[in-house]
């Protein structure tokens, strides 16, 4: 029967070939990664779609630290007006400023910030890139059938633009929601939370207008985050023409979520969720790391990193948690290059790198230590682990705050935090079953699902690939302005209209009444 | 890679094991279906289900045309106070008027007066198996792990919400909008046309309007059409509780379109879009039909047929139709069971009953001739066919529309055309290339999809019954009433704080000013 299914696929490509048009079979694929973490899990669709048989080419600026080729896909190495260390500094300084105070209430604002000079950086990088005619040229020449980019980055979509060539992005989501007002996507504020608010999707009357508050200041936000980005579409592409609106051209939004992690909400025909692509696949242990959880027994083991980023941290904050962990039972693995003390417990190992998602896979993982990035988020509800969580930077504590409050997780303040309130943390998500239990049930849901996230995500990318888009999934509202999106233009005369019919109605009354009334005098009168 | 996909989820599965949850494997499925079209495109998914294993009765009132059991599924029938023939009666009176007068702007009242009859009718069908009590005890006592119904009538919600059975809907839309409404997803009066507005997403102010006023009307129109189903309710589960209200407790709706149908909208996490559901499987055509198709050579064919409803037509309507297909070197196959003419066309070949699918899926159909349900159009679109349409009541003139308007259709009415007119309508489709171009353009997209809509139909009727619900997609909007919804609370108390502290800043300024005038003159009068 299901054989069957194919036949008219198979007529119409026979009618395509007959009438001249040839479907696309391998394509031409240009890559725009963000580096770091971001990189980590588009990677993975990178290689796949080298594994399918398109040509792939990955633009690298050449002070990368992760982005290498492979024998999937070429890269192409174009230059930076900024070096190696220049780079090194500003991470640095991000990574030193994480320890030195506690968290505050002015965080939202440094990490504007923060991002203003980041993006200023790379506003910088892109402008290099596009002034390069020679790599130019060469790009255009090529014909791509597609661009696939992260649109953290501005470079990837102004490209996609400028050489019209449609443009499937692949991202987590973009700060201050850019990318769901780009692509039209409503988000009512009545039961969306707004990024930083710390509300759920469940919000009384207080909540509701903080969350309110924290939209109208999400649009201003935007205004400057993006700033160094809209002076570059507006230099290369056209005059006033903003971030925003080159977004508004993307094909397919692959996203790195879905409603076991985001709360339920209204999406858009063209977004495409491939939550959890980043922990599909699984490798077996080295041996002296199987050896060691082995080793465990019943009591299992704990897996400690804080991201790419941070594998270290000062020595008496480091002293906080070999302290804890010698109180438990549990072995545990910790990612950290920093000094070591005199009397390391015996039960923790610290190692340079550890392959997280295949320790988290293993039966006897107790708890997951994490700074909460949506990676590290997805191995833990991939592999049912609960997790302790030390959220850093950026949109860490949104994600934190998702997870502890659907009972999977507890968070502890870097800060405050002292070995006996971390140990108990620790024990407190070990010994209380509900943790594991609430895990499993949305580890189980968001395994349940009809397709792989990676076989979708290299789905919908060939498809734009085959039909040029997916003009068929755009919604008109992009032809819109807010005015008219809102309908305001429309309830405006129709308001016009009623008033003034409400306003001669009551004017004819009154000059029938006063008419009547004064025949009725003279009447009396006369009389 | 691919097999090692699955470790965490047997990982998982072992685990719930062992704490004594057991997963969910062959389930109990109770299916509350409607008569006639409806019915033939559910009947794929009951099947299905039935092959996968599950036990799946469907309730079937004994006045049922199209429903009977098979191997797959068990019927269990219930009276109803009505008989075959007043049903009989109830429906020849609604063909009867399809060819008495052409439609006028006032058919929208007549078909909202149809749909209250019917509705007034299968009201009392309904109450009557609710009052069944001793089928009603067995049913509750079988322990269904999912009620799969189609929410145009309410029997099946109703009783799921009775059994606190989760629910899943198979559908193409209800009348105005109100799955949509239930389900809180949002439909923007700019871009998203009205039903009946005869716009499309792309609209100039003057339509806007139109679509906001139909919009208005249809909120109006949903109190008429659903008040059967309300009192219902009201009257079995809690006074006061409308259709609407136990609508949205549906855990997965399942919709029999797509967007190479429908236009671009937003939609909700737990819609499910399975347009082309009904086309997916061909069988070869019978020996006599496959040598009369052959047989029609390049010139091709054309299908025409009016539904499962509609099988005949007074006969100097049919006349016209003859006349006009006399005048073509196209073979016509037409389910026709009326009158023959004494001249009849030596092209044309009448059928009680056509293998629309199977005739279709032939490289000579040259036209489909249908009254657009959506279940014909499907058939087209999965083909490439375009069609010659012929709207006759209820939704199809806005199915219609959506067709012609993607140039892939012309449409003729039924009233006002003439052999000529319909002749040069069918020659015009099969000679200007752009029909068939921009249809087999439709048909790749519709057709390039990462599951087929049954196996999505399926997977997600079996996540509901593994998971007890799809409680992680429902979204918070449920909980708040329309007033919270829209914000217009915390935007009412925001303006009142705006107002106040402007008011009072003005005030103060007035003060200070006048104090400050008062002195100056009192010392110009000292002076």
């Amino acid at each position: 029967m299901k054989s069957g299914v194919w036949y008219p696929v198979l007529g119409l490509l026979a009618w395509l070939c007959c009438s001249g048009l040839e479907p696309v079979g391998a394509g031409k694929v240009l890559v725009l990664p963000v580096d770091g973490s971001h990189w980590l899990s588009m990677k993975i669709l990178v290689k796949e779609l080298g594994q399918r048989g398109h040509e792939v080419v990955v633009l690298v600026p050449e002070t990368s630290m992760l982005i290498q080729g492979s024998g999937n896909f070429k890269t192409e190495v174009y230059k930076v007006p900024y070096s190696n260390d220049e780079l090194e500094r500003n991470m640095n300084s991000l990574r030193e400023s994480l320890f030195e105070k506690p968290p505050e209430i002015t965080d939202m604002f440094i990490n504007i910030e923060r991002l203003v000079n980041f993006t200023s950086f790379q506003e910088k990088g892109c402008e290099s890139l596009l002034n390069n005619e020679v790599l130019m040229s060469q790009l255009k020449e090529t014909g791509f059938d597609v661009v696939l980019t992260d649109p953290f980055l501005p470079c990837g979509s102004v490209l996609a633009y400028m050489f019209s060539i449609p443009t499937v992005y692949f991202l987590r989501g973009l700060p201050c929601g850019l990318d769901l007002m780009a692509n039209q996507c409503p988000t009512p504020p009545s039961y969306v939370p707004a990024s930083f608010s710390g509300n759920t999707d469940t919000m009384d009357f207080k909540q509701r207008i903080k969350n309110m508050l924290m939209y109208s200041l999400e649009t201003y936000m935007c205004k400057i985050i993006y700033v160094h980005f809209d002076n570059l579409v507006s230099k290369y592409l056209e005059k006033g023409m903003t971030y925003k609106d080159v977004l508004s051209h993307g094909a397919i939004w692959l996203l790195r979520y879905d409603f076991t992690f985001e709360w339920p909400k209204p999406i858009m025909p063209n977004m495409v969720l491939i939550g959890g692509i980043n922990c599909a696949t699984k490798a077996p242990l080295p041996a002296d790391l199987q050896e060691f959880v082995d080793g465990a027994g019943d009591d299992g083991f704990i897996v400690f990193t804080l991201g790419s980023m941070v594998s270290n941290m000062p020595e008496d904050k480091a002293k906080k948690f070999f302290d804890a962990f010698r109180q438990l039972p549990q072995r545990v693995l910790w990612r950290y290059t920093g000094a070591l003390p005199d009397d390391m417990p015996k039960n923790v190992r610290t190692m340079k790198w550890l392959p997280q998602n295949d320790l988290l896979a293993h039966p006897n993982a107790k708890v997951f230590m994490t700074h909460g990035g949506t990676h590290g988020i997805y191995e833990g509800i991939c592999n049912g682990v609960p997790m302790l969580m030390l959220p850093l930077f950026g949109d860490q504590g949104e994600n934190v705050h998702r997870m502890v409050s659907r009972g999977v997780a507890e968070t502890i303040d870097l800060f405050s935090m002292t070995s006996d309130t971390l140990a108990a943390a620790l024990k407190q998500i070990i010994h209380d079953k509900s943790y594991k239990e609430k895990m499993t049930e949305l580890s189980l849901i968001h395994l349940d699902r009809p397709v792989q996230p990676l076989d979708l995500a290299a789905f919908w990318t060939e498809f734009v690939m085959r039909h040029k888009g997916a003009s068929h999934l755009r919604v008109a509202a992009h032809d819109l302005n807010w005015f008219q999106y809102h309908s305001l233009d429309v309830i405006g005369f129709i308001s016009v209209i009623v008033i003034t019919v409400m306003f001669l109605t009551l004017k004819c009354c009154l000059f029938c009444t006063r008419k009547c009334c004064r025949k009725a005098a003279a009447k009396r009168k006369s009389d």
